[in-house]
């Protein structure tokens, strides 16, 4: 046995983490830090692995970004940040940097398919070959295994641009994303739900309503992921879905919508089974980071 | 090398067509004969190959079926078409017929899938690692091919229940399907369109407006076909797709859609080539099955 280790980066939009170990019963070391410029975020990750790596042989680091990235294998910008509106973060060598400071493998993907990866491996997907891990946050966005392998395809799923049905005279809200208007993530992640009901998802908590109609979006999604990409289990994360009702009221709805047509047991029997919280808690996505650096 | 053949059936819910070959330049014989009760359809299936054995070997058989079907290993009734309304089909075990008639491997998926293989393999998908096939006719169905494999998951995707947009003022047609009503089955088959106008898709042929709204439904399923899945292409197939006018119509509504967010060349600059007829004509489901075959 060796005592290698992996190093992960979760590596948000607001904030980094970092750690090292093998899994999630151990994990050696963690550090967290705010996201600021490219330099400072990225100089602060290679310090802490290279003080690491005093102790234990670094094997290599798996990163799980927010985006959009490049995941294309042979393209020019290949493990960059793109076109990201986050300032200074655009068209950023992101894998070159690490590996450059390192020197060891770097595995690239973005945050939610490091963090379905993370549940497949070991939370509340192990038992399956395909999964999907969808965040409703700031943002919302789902990673997604199939066969095991995380999904990339042309760019990678952009699940939180979905177009859902949206009865206005149910919901005059014309939906929060600058893209699209009412998208998913335009009619559902925790900026939507501010804008449309004038406070934060933490002021709501108790207003029947609110989480009504935001199981609805969530549920209608569902729908179109389960169509889609057949995934045999999901997992729902990200601040939003911290209110306990919720996962009732999007389970009903999922069955509801679907109406009987996808005969599967783990719909119409035992769907407390199949859409579920984290089984990795708030640590997905860094043991994701941690799998998809042994898994590259 | 050797003189093998691979046997491929297109079980379609209205005919069936059997061909043996190795590929789209090597078919060596092909028949085609309407789908009945299954001891008759299968019957017929098993008496072709029984035939063309007797010239060359056969290898295996790869089946692309009507559905629904149990894909699931080690399922009691893996290889059954299940719950069809398709009289004297419900519970029917399709390979567990074919593999005593015919002492052969038997790989089975779905007719959608089989497609969209036969098109990865040999037709307008051939240069990716993941694609869609989406038939648009009778019914409505995708296969889908992720990191080069058939994607099945919990069931099989059934992209043509989605559930998409429909504003009620510009469309007030409640959709045609017994589950769903509304679905992209429901308001964009070929029965749904003759419901909506009350004539068949060949005598609407010249109505733009009609067609208009079919690229409409078309586009705003394939924006969350790509929101879900990041396929590397996409491909489009049946009976409603053969109007010449919905190609354009369906690759702008597309772009107009998603509005820049997935910033792909594919889809930016080069959706005529994101978004294509199959490559192997109308021969995209028998070749399929024959690529299956030889897959498995």
């Amino acid at each position: 046995m060796t005592d290698e280790v992996y190093g992960g980066i979760e590596a948000g939009g607001t904030k980094f983490v970092c750690a090292v170990g093998t899994g999630p019963d151990d994990v050696r070391a963690e550090t967290r830090f705010p996201t600021t410029t490219p330099d400072e975020t990225i100089g602060r990750a290679v310090a802490f692995f290279e003080e690491q790596r005093q102790h234990w042989p670094l094997a290599a680091i798996g990163v799980g970004a927010f985006g959009p990235i490049d995941l294309r294998p042979g393209s020019a910008t290949y493990g960059f940040v793109t076109s990201t509106p986050k300032p200074g973060w655009a068209n950023t060598d992101f894998v070159g940097r690490l590996r450059a400071a390192l020197a060891v493998p770097v595995a690239f993907d973005t945050d939610v398919n490091a963090a379905a990866l993370g549940e497949h491996r070991w939370g509340a997907a192990r038992d399956t070959d395909s999964c999907v891990y969808l965040t409703v946050g700031t943002g919302i966005g789902a990673g997604l295994i199939v066969n095991g392998q995380p999904v990339h395809g042309l760019v990678h799923p952009e699940a939180g641009h979905m177009l859902l049905r949206h009865d206005l005279a149910a919901d005059p809200f014309p939906g929060a994303c600058p893209f699209h208007g009412d998208c998913f993530e335009g009619l559902a992640s925790g900026p939507a739900l501010k804008q449309r009901w004038g406070r934060p998802a933490e002021e709501l908590a108790g207003v029947d309503s609110v989480w009504q109609l935001e199981a609805h979006y969530i549920a209608l999604a569902l729908v179109n992921l389960i169509c889609a990409a057949s995934p045999q289990r999901i997992v729902l994360g990200g601040g939003v879905m911290q209110n306990d009702l919720l996962f009732p009221l999007i389970r009903r709805k999922v069955q509801t919508l679907l109406n009987g047509y996808v005969q599967s047991p783990a719909i119409l029997q035992a769907i407390d089974r199949y859409i579920v919280p984290p089984g990795l808690g708030s640590r997905s996505g860094r043991l994701g980071a941690i799998a998809l650096a042994q898994w590259a």
